[in-house]
């Protein structure tokens, strides 16, 4: 059984599971893993952990509109050395103050590999889901598509530059100002495609994406080697934890929205394509 | 830096760490991460898996008198059988659902090692913190001691009773009926001797234990090797989830739980002693 359908089958016994968080009364709940091999590459500075981990899930309570009260996360390593822990919790605090969030702990642990756990808890009464598309509307996404790909590539070279891209804004602002606007949202954290197939999975509709509109991060432009790579770093890559969402007023979410906000298709009735040809269901498997 | 360390250093950087629980208005969070080497013996089966890392977390809930409100996991393997996370969801429900707490979810991870973080929220107006012990007041304990380190010892020949010792009760019930009467309170998970250790820290304050009056575990008292190793068992080795606390009103504390309540000692105004002996600070690190 690979990840995708061990998530079916937890979707399957857990009602409140299958959104990017859980929902119980006015709270929003949602936990990550991240660890080394697989999301910190070499290079990545303890301060970026920190900050990359709990956005990571502060991002899921950004998808679903609502606003960030707080976070923990277990930092567990083969080691505890005292200026890697304090920097991580410098990140984790930062990120959580960047968002009026408040970081409120967690627990060590032992453990060969540096992983980290986060969870995040959020607040709303009225949660945006993945399940409300309606043929007809627009999908948009909001920032840039790309960053984390780019910054995957600049890890080798430019360091300083790649944390920098690895220490992303959770869009929490704008999710909640994109709210009242959005019919369907979820973060971006399995690329643009995979997010598109989960929407309309959902919401049972298709999408019609046109790549020139594509919000395509500047970094991007200076690692891609060429105009598919490009694309492929933009719509499949994914970790880059913007917002995208679908709405029947996109001048409305664009001009509500403190961060920019693209119009990158429609939603139709059924298939998902880009400029007409279908887009695969390929992208980030966490 | 070991553990105890690192520890020290995220409760200096963090005002809302240091308890159980974190507090966060009327919400308690708290989170941990169990793995195979370390937490789940061989036989240990992935029912218990759930049932016990969730329980964990929602003894950190019942610490601090809390009602639980709902948890979620990471469960975390190098390959994902229907059956076995079947089963991690099944224990992980029916632990939530024996406190009255809902099991919404979590999310999937590969890692070599199988792994889970947990994370419970509680609610209460009222926290009873790890300070607030009087000299003069009873030290009590709940259930008994020494489940676990029985647990370990029959793992290999009688793996069906181990598991179900390792199954615990999270003391929510009591938790939240002792809360009136506690003064200070926190869970046993590192061992009685080290939780009494951590309540002086807290508290400023000694206490003087008995060991005729410990509750030990009748399953410590099939495998214990002589006096000595079950005073070990029962003191030291810890992961037993118990709650210890503090009360000036022993009697009404008794009468209120409905887990059993046995008083140990007292509090007094410094060292911790056992039988008049010093109780040396060690047991369980996490």
């Amino acid at each position: 059984m690979d990840e995708r359908s061990g998530l079916a089958l937890v979707g399957r016994s857990l009602p409140a599971a299958g959104d990017d968080a859980a929902v119980v009364d006015d709270l929003l709940v949602t936990t990550d893993m991240l660890h080394e091999t697989t999301d910190f590459p070499e290079g990545t500075t303890r301060y970026t952990a920190g900050w990359r981990a709990v956005a990571a899930s502060l991002s899921d309570v950004a998808a679903m509109g609502a606003s960030a009260r707080c976070a923990v996360a277990v930092y567990a390593a083969p080691r505890f050395d005292g200026d890697e822990l304090g920097a991580f919790l410098d990140g984790a605090q930062a990120v959580c103050a960047s968002v009026d969030a408040e970081y409120v702990g967690g627990d060590l642990d032992d453990h060969e590999e540096f992983t980290v756990a986060t969870t995040a808890i959020g607040r709303t009464d009225d949660p945006v889901r993945r399940s409300g598309a309606t043929p007809g509307e627009a999908v948009c996404v909001t920032g840039t598509l790309g960053r984390t790909a780019a910054a995957i590539r600049l890890f080798p070279d430019d360091p300083d530059r790649a944390n920098d891209l690895f220490q992303f804004p959770p869009r929490v602002p704008a999710g909640r100002a994109l709210a009242p606007h959005a019919s369907a949202m979820m973060d971006s954290s399995d690329g643009l495609a995979r997010s598109l197939h989960q929407l309309s999975e959902a919401s049972d509709c298709g999408f019609a994406v046109d790549s020139a509109t594509l919000p395509v991060d500047e970094a991007v432009e200076a690692v891609a080697e060429d105009e598919a790579d490009r694309r492929e770093l933009a719509t499949h890559y994914g970790e880059d934890f913007e917002l995208v969402f679908t709405t029947d007023a996109p001048a409305a979410a664009q001009a509500a929205s403190p961060t920019p906000v693209t119009q990158v298709g429609e939603v139709t009735e059924s298939s998902i394509t880009m400029n007409g040809e279908p887009l695969p269901d390929r992208g980030y498997t966490h």
